[in-house]
């Protein structure tokens, strides 16, 4: 991602293809603001649950990986605060309406042990992130760049399936134990996204369409939710686990 | 810093000024495969325990800030065990040794609230760094390159001397707990780093000296520790502590 300052002034008139247009749309802008402080605080919640997951690790090896993926999730912060300021909205009150939901999420879905944990990492993170790819389709070229780097493959999804596959191989009732988990954590993250797209009226506009942008009619959300599940039941299966 | 692959093999024969010939000595060779391990391993305990401080935080700009610092800390492992793995050894036997130590270092230095852990990050932190950069004058140039940029300010120092100096004006008895507070942490530092230095002779005989390095006489020795001291006051002073 280039800084913000190097791209044209989302706010300023001239520029950009549909940059300027769409943003001049004040309900477009609050959902924007309100998308960008949703991730926001998703990866820095993701940052501390990780950071917490990292003291399970049964190898110092094993710790570093999961550190490393705590790290990664954390740099993208600074990118997503510094449009929101851009966009002439705070970061901290962007995100705030997102931290009930979020932290709901990780209470309802503590892991309880190492296992559960990479799986969670896996599957809630892919989970959001396909949604997040879902959403981007729907916003303006810089907005759309600035989500698919936040959600862009660190590179841990190789390390979980390793450890979990061979975590499997060795005892095979714990394939069953985290299909269980999995189905659990898809069941926790779908009540959390319901709980937010009927309290946040601008973020949920983003695919219920508005002034100038097409939305979803409701034969498409559903199908949207069909591709989030496909991934979903793909994801499981490279772990090993059905879904 | 330029990726390891950018410069000279240092155990390659020809190349730069004094890194072939420095590293031929196989017990100066070993030092610093023990000096970076015991860097390494200080900046994933540092992340540990920076995440763990965050949870304290006030308020979520706090925890950001917090947040940040530690995922600061862990972006330098990857850079140390790249050097180590370039030297011959694997990166987590050079930790090895330094995790009991600094892990004690923590345990006996654990924070009861968000000041003490400020306090900390700050004064621990920056003794640490200031010890590096002592040893750092004993080096060849591309590892003191190396650890000189592992111990580079990040920022935080700025944010922690803000946020102490306000709590002590509106609360002046916490000036006087955390006054105590540095100086104990002052204490385990040098009880960790003399159980070190009495431990690991080669990472001790760089500050003695070897077969083609010279090393310290004791008053040289003392100078240094002088010099240590003199920074951890101007230290405690910044936060408007006494030392």
């Amino acid at each position: 991602m280039p800084p913000s300052t190097d791209r044209p002034d989302p706010a300023g008139a001239p520029g950009g293809e549909d940059t300027p247009l769409a943003l001049d749309d004040p309900a477009y802008r609050e959902a924007v603001v309100e998308l960008l402080g949703a991730i926001a605080y998703g990866e820095i919640s993701a940052f501390e649950r990780l950071a917490e997951d990292a003291k399970l690790a049964p190898r110092l090896e094993d710790k570093v990986a999961v550190a490393g993926k705590a790290a990664a999730e954390f740099t993208r912060v600074a990118p997503l605060h510094e449009r929101i300021t851009a966009l002439g909205a705070d970061p901290f009150a962007a995100m705030a309406p997102f931290r009930e939901p979020i932290e709901l999420f990780h209470e309802h879905t503590a892991p309880a042990d190492w296992y559960e944990g990479l799986v969670k990492a896996f599957v809630g993170d892919g989970l959001a992130d396909d949604f997040y790819r879902e959403i981007a389709a729907f916003l303006d070229t810089d907005t759309r760049d600035l989500v698919l780097a936040s959600v862009e493959e660190t590179g841990h999804a190789a390390f979980v399936v390793d450890r979990v596959r061979a975590a499997i191989a060795a005892d095979p009732r714990l394939g069953g134990r985290l299909a269980l988990w999995g189905r659990r954590l898809m069941g926790e993250a779908l009540t959390q996204a319901q709980r937010v797209a009927a309290e946040r009226d601008a973020l949920s506009s983003l695919l219920a369409g508005g002034a100038d942008v097409p939305g979803l009619d409701l034969a498409a959300i559903g199908r949207m939710f069909t591709r989030l599940t496909e991934r979903h039941t793909e994801r499981m299966a490279e772990l090993g686990l059905e879904s």
